[in-house]
């Protein structure tokens, strides 16, 4: 039994029980108490700030202090990592929000290939090098081109360079007009460097990169510095092709009617993509030629429709999609604003409906360097789920609906200031406490809040386990909504940071309640064509763009997750924009997200005849089958006996 | 001593001695006698069919004839080469030219490269590839792309394949369109192999390639079939940017006064080429799609007129190019009307002045693999000179003049049918015989015509040793022209088939002495700097688009090639283009070409003190240094007796 220790947070005045090299960022979040942490985690921009009274921690760089405070005990809660029973106080500012749009858990397994990034040399996917050349003479006659390539080749040994036309039109005046010092921009493109661009003069900073996540419902970017793999701010959005069809396959449709569809839909992603862009350099006060590099990770029809790649195979049997491993485009090809000869990486998939976020995802949680088999569940529109090792890797997906995501839910909301992330009743008619993002006053749900509200109302008995609304549970929040449906009222107007308040709804819960059920069936029936139970994996990874953290207890209690000890469950944040992330900053882990998609087996469940049976079963709060759920049962019967009791 | 055989040939009724294993096509041109060959001695077009009636030959293909007109003798005269005393029969149709626009002289060492094109396996720069693919299903669901990269794996091994996002987009519509049954274009691109196109269906004949020679005056192409090495059909133009200036320096200055100058030229040149493309399609019933390949030699400023890159640093010391080494582009990138995705290949260049045609000509002539020392001399508007072995190779560039292309002078003209290219007077007042290219009408002349013209005049005694027509000598045909200035009139008008007749001005005459000094003084200036004599090469190897064939007795005579015994100096045509076709059709030559291009050194003359001197000692016919030439100065002195004895 590994030790473990006790955190005590003040001036929150809570604490919690956890492993011992827990990270104080982790234990914050299993109390709910959220600390700021700008880069997701990164360890890189010292907003998570806190200070150690009591006890023994480890680890933590000193970059972010000066000296007084290190000697009063300041450290970043996403590197230290507990040996003892701890006194951590917050000071004020990191538990500010301002600004802050979009913010990640933190990552375990990423925080250590993350170490990688902070105390190895990157090697980012575009790169730029200032070079003094020696004007030429007639002793030295090379050409313009040639004495750019030696001068590269002393500082990037190794690589055939090439470059296009365009800037070798340009390249003898820039050279003469700088008087022969000149930055360099390279990119990698397949066993080619291509030499992008020549500027005049040192512009090596700032080297920017993009990293985006595109998923069916939502596009989240960051903003990351290629030299030092600091991670300058975040954006998100929700994908605008929704007004095309919330899911993929009512966009596949579209799309393949026309020309003019397929335009319209790369057209909107693009747009949101330039929108979170402008944004992030607005804030950030740079331009569109500071970022040389796009990387993107999303599912294989977002990635196909992004670049107007035909996905109508994607949707049919046997689900082909036109390629899933992709070269580096010009990202100015399919309109991005970026450098207009910067380079667009999409991470590569795997099959129709396992797509290059998920790859991202093993990658990031280090699945594939696994000695013990582990699973890895992303909840998305579509969830996926990877069971695998460092020897195999077997991939399923599952549509599950946007539900989780906040979509499609009478007040769900992404995860940014004003969701409710995190939420405790008292009884049927009262909160007892709850959390939004940002701390900003209540205005809807996010995935995560679900988790907790459908976990609560089950405990205290408002919904059945077939998730009905049990009308005579709470006389003041149980009540009809607008449209004649029944609803429960999460927040009063007057509680809430709108005027309408905050209310979940029966069509809600439906929705949740089949998301769960996909996710979950998928898991099981992954598990059992491998002839293998839950209790044989070491641990299970849930990642998605779902809230700050996850309360792995709710998220067990509603039967999203199996009923394991809840050591085994970790949650993991938004892994498909930490793989394209690390893919940008380091040419190794591109090359090995690629071997990786190379190497994965795509197990596809439409054919399972199983599959159905377990989706419906798992169609119930948490299981029809109570004996996969043992402490949940015995949840629900001890809070029974507690209710008559009273 | 090598063995000599007579060559006789009816119904001509003249003869000629060579060395046993010449080509009977070589011996005819020898003669003066011109056999039609469209190929320019490739040994594919069969059209220099001839009858060996007596002797014995050894080689020549079969493919081209019956068996009848085996056992009849028929033989391909570039490829039958005579091992005894011969008789041969020319037939009425080689000697009869229909439309040919332009030949070349046959190519000896070219002519072994050839083999190898015809003998060994072709591996075109660009080839297409059938494949009938197998469809998916659930258990082969491997991507549309990754489909055509592993069929294509089989075909062609060892690649790394990348396709372009246009390609893409149509791949899965192409795929099933063609029920699995398409042709893949693929190209080299560096490391990679570039799946340029998918077309539906077997699109695998014809597939063309355009072979250029892009001069400052002349650009000549040919259409050669990639898949069997056979050219089809050539075309030649003078260079349009003629009227932006006649010379490489002026046309330099013109592009780099502004962008639109620059355009303006690159238009020029591409307008060319498109021209002669589509000649040569409409001519032989084909499409452009069915080009997918051109490549491109030509000196250092032509191809950067021809890209668009900025020239001004070439013209400027110390003459730096923008590259030298080309990558492969997409040929509609600078407007060329082949296939939409083609490529475009320019074969690297050494130097400002030391273009890919040089390395062309290096390259066909098998000067890099030589175990003697040998000189390589290209007559263009820039006389190129390398000296070289299997060892070493160094070059040198001096400015002559477009009179050897027929330009700039007063009835110059290019190598096409009506110029006069051979010569001989009878005496001062009478032509003893002349040829025409084509046999047809004499319109004018070539440079060959001219380097025959100005050693007859020589001989004659109407000019004399400075090139000054001498008003005495000729009643009839020495005469002020038009502008005043004295001419020699070599046709009179009801001899030619204009209506003016033909002759040849001092200004003319000063022409090609200046050219012909240029380039004595830039191959004297070159054995200097290597501490050697004339007498120290093993052979000196001429090309040039000059003419079908050039006598060589008369080029030493006027002083452009060293007073060496005959064998040693070798006419090889126009071996730019040679070098552009053998590039096209074997993936190993391009490399080889490249190779040679980085092991070049280049000299530059400009900044030899000693440049001047031989300029101006080499302005003489044959050269003031009368003991350079022993064997011209004993001919005009024995010349004088005779004229005096009369």
């Amino acid at each position: 039994m590994a030790k473990t220790c006790r955190v005590s947070f003040r001036p929150n005045n809570v604490s919690v029980r956890v492993p011992a090299s827990t990270t104080i960022l982790t234990a914050a979040n299993k109390t709910g108490i959220f600390i700021d942490s700008l880069c997701g985690g990164d360890g890189v921009c010292g907003r998570c700030r806190v200070i150690v009274r009591e006890g023994a921690v480890t680890g933590g760089s000193t970059d972010c202090f000066t000296h007084a405070e290190i000697q009063q005990g300041y450290i970043l809660a996403c590197e230290a990592r507990i040996q003892s029973d701890v006194l951590v106080e917050i000071p004020p500012e990191p538990r500010l929000t301002t600004g802050l749009e979009f913010a990640e858990s933190e990552v375990p397994y990423l925080a250590d290939l993350n170490k990688l990034i902070r105390y190895a040399r990157l090697s980012p996917l575009v790169r730029k090098t200032y070079l003094q050349l020696s004007p030429p003479s007639l002793d030295d006659n090379i050409s313009d081109l040639q004495r750019i390539e030696q001068a590269l080749a002393r500082k990037i040994p190794d690589q055939s360079f090439q470059m296009g036309l365009k800037v070798m039109r340009r390249l003898p005046h820039v050279l003469r007009q700088s008087n022969w010092k000149v930055t360099a921009i390279t990119g990698h493109r397949g066993p080619l460097t291509e030499i992008i661009d020549i500027e005049a003069g040192d512009t090596t900073r700032p080297n920017m990169c993009i990293a985006a996540d595109v998923g069916t419902t939502t596009i989240c970017c960051h903003l990351v510095d290629l030299e030092d793999g600091q991670t300058f701010g975040q954006a998100a959005k929700y994908n605008s092709q929704v007004s095309y069809g919330a899911d993929v396959i009512r966009r596949i449709i579209y799309a393949s009617q026309s020309e003019a569809n397929r335009n319209s839909l790369r057209e909107a992603m693009v747009g949101d993509l330039n929108e979170l862009i402008g944004k992030l350099l607005s804030k950030h006060r740079m331009g569109a030629k500071d970022i040389s590099l796009i990387t993107v990770a999303g599912n294989t029809a977002m990635i196909h429709l992004l670049l107007g790649l035909p996905a109508e195979n994607v949707r049919r049997e046997p689900y082909i999609g036109a390629t899933y491993h992709l070269p580096p485009f010009r990202a100015a090809e399919i309109g991005l604003q970026i450098h207009p000869r910067g380079l667009l990486y999409c991470l590569p998939c795997v099959a129709g409906f396992v797509g290059a976020d998920t790859v991202a995802g093993i990658f990031a949680t280090a699945l594939s360097r696994s000695d013990e088999v582990r699973m890895f569940i992303d909840i998305g529109t579509n969830g996926e789920v990877v069971i695998g090792n460092n020897e195999f890797l077997v991939c399923a997906s599952a549509s599950a609906g946007p539900a989780f995501e906040g979509a499609e839910c009478t007040d769900g909301m992404r995860a940014v200031p004003g969701a409710i992330d995190h939420i405790r009743l008292l009884d049927p008619d009262n909160v007892l406490t709850y959390s939004t993002i940002g701390s900003a006053p209540p205005i809807g749900m996010c995935g995560t809040g679900y988790v907790d509200i459908i976990a609560e109302m089950l405990r205290v008995g408002i919904i059945d386990k077939t998730g009905r609304l049990q009308p005579g549970a709470s006389d003041s929040r149980v009540r009809k909504g607008p449209n004649g449906e029944l609803e429960y009222v999460v927040m009063l107007p007057a509680q809430s940071g709108n005027d309408k308040g905050i209310s979940i709804s029966q069509s809600d819960i439906n929705n949740i309640l089949r998301a769960k059920a996909a996710i979950f069936a998928a898991s099981s029936v992954l598990l059992n064509a491998l002839d293998m139970k839950f209790s044989d994996l070491g641990q299970i990874m849930v990642a998605g763009a779902v809230g700050n953290f996850l309360n792995i207890e709710n998220a067990i209690f509603i039967g999203l997750l199996p009923d394991l000890p809840t050591e085994k469950l970790l949650f993991v944040g938004n892994t498909s924009l930490a793989g394209a992330k690390l893919a940008a900053l380091r040419d190794s882990c591109y090359a090995e997200i690629s071997r990786i998609a190379s190497s994965t087996t795509y197990y596809e469940l439409s054919t399972d005849p199983t599959f159905m049976d377990e989706f419906v079963s798992a169609c119930f709060f948490p299981h029809t089958n109570v004996e996969l759920f043992p402490t949940v049962t015995a949840a629900l019967q001890s809070e029974k006996e507690r209710q008559h009791a009273r």
